[in-house]
């Protein structure tokens, strides 16, 4: 199997892990949204990363990529076989990638990391501003519903916990982490999962690339 | 079961549909996303629409849903049962939710009719902007897609119709249909689906409503 993307972003990230932990052979091939190579548009329409090729089925999207991780390879599950479990599972999973992906990833890591990397300037005063008006009430809902203990629908860490922690792991790298004297259950279950193996292994290679440039 | 959301929103009609397919009885709390009733955020987190309640499961977003009704009321499928038409059944929801979403309701739907309802005028430069600049490139995909004959992923009626018929039924209420000379068979596809009885039973309703106000 190919992975295109960039493996630090949040949405690439998503499926890495899920490659990982389901124990599956893939190569990455580097793709950067802003510089798509030639004909990217026929394995991903909107030109998006990440994308994946599993022999002759191409697919784009982060969340569909999963779901057919996990019904063509149901080894070692992902998301929680009962139906409400389940749903609760992909809830988590859209939340992390529209609110989340606008709070740590477009209004945070990609203002103070990315544009970094790119030679832009960060707009530091729109940072300031999600900080301010969208990220509180963001951390308030994690809060409500992170566990005291273990993970968000299971027993293990499935994709509800893959979609939140990356998400908040690319917040670490542009300089934030939840206030845990504010947020004492998230802070404590952000932790926790990012002590995960796959997560390690995935960081470990974060920063080497975060050195690099 | 309880549905909570004005019947004439396109995300609101795909759990309509895939209830009125399924034969699953329910009924509908009128819910507009402006003036959410008090204690909303309990059902539906972001008070968005739709939301659904079964029994003592509370669910929001209108894919994790349908998602939800396949797999607890598998009768009568909406989804193919093969990961790889799966997927691209979930590719095209995922297209709908989001870049039709755009296209076909905030840039055109929302600003013709919806703020038409509501007293507000209409940015109609906007209309235009977003009917020059992101309309032709949907509806070339949407060209290269549609099946000459049948259906996007399956022998009847599924969710990935479901969902891209609901988004271009909206454009339709704002006076928008695709040209059929130059998408002959994206127009074709639409009229097939939109004869489907359950879009004719939700059209009829959506009439009664456009027209009352």
């Amino acid at each position: 199997m190919k992975v295109y993307g960039a493996t630090i972003s949040p949405m690439v990230r998503k499926v890495l892990m899920a490659l990982e932990i389901k124990g599956l052979d893939y190569q990455v091939e580097f793709v950067i949204p802003f510089n798509t190579p030639e004909g990217f548009e026929k394995i991903s329409p909107l030109k998006k990363i990440p994308a994946l090729v599993d022999g002759d089925v191409s697919l784009a999207d982060s969340t569909v990529i999963c779901e057919y991780l996990e019904d063509r390879y149901p080894e070692t599950p992902l998301y929680p076989s009962d139906p409400v479990l389940k749903a609760k599972a992909r809830w988590f999973e859209e939340y992390a990638d529209t609110v989340l992906m606008k709070v740590t990833a477009e209004g945070l890591y990609f203002e103070r990391v990315v544009k970094k990397l790119m030679g832009m300037e960060t707009d530091e005063e729109k940072v300031q501003k999600n900080l301010k008006k969208n990220m509180p009430k963001t951390l308030d809902y994690m809060e409500s519903v992170s566990p005291a203990e273990g993970f968000l629908v299971g027993d293990s860490l499935m994709m509800a916990d893959i979609a939140i922690g990356s998400s908040f792991i690319n917040a670490g790298y542009a300089g934030f982490e939840p206030d845990s004297s504010k947020y004492p259950n998230f802070a404590a279950y952000m932790q926790r999962i990012k002590a995960h193996p796959a997560f390690q292994v995935r960081m470990k290679e974060d920063a080497k690339f975060i050195n690099k440039e």
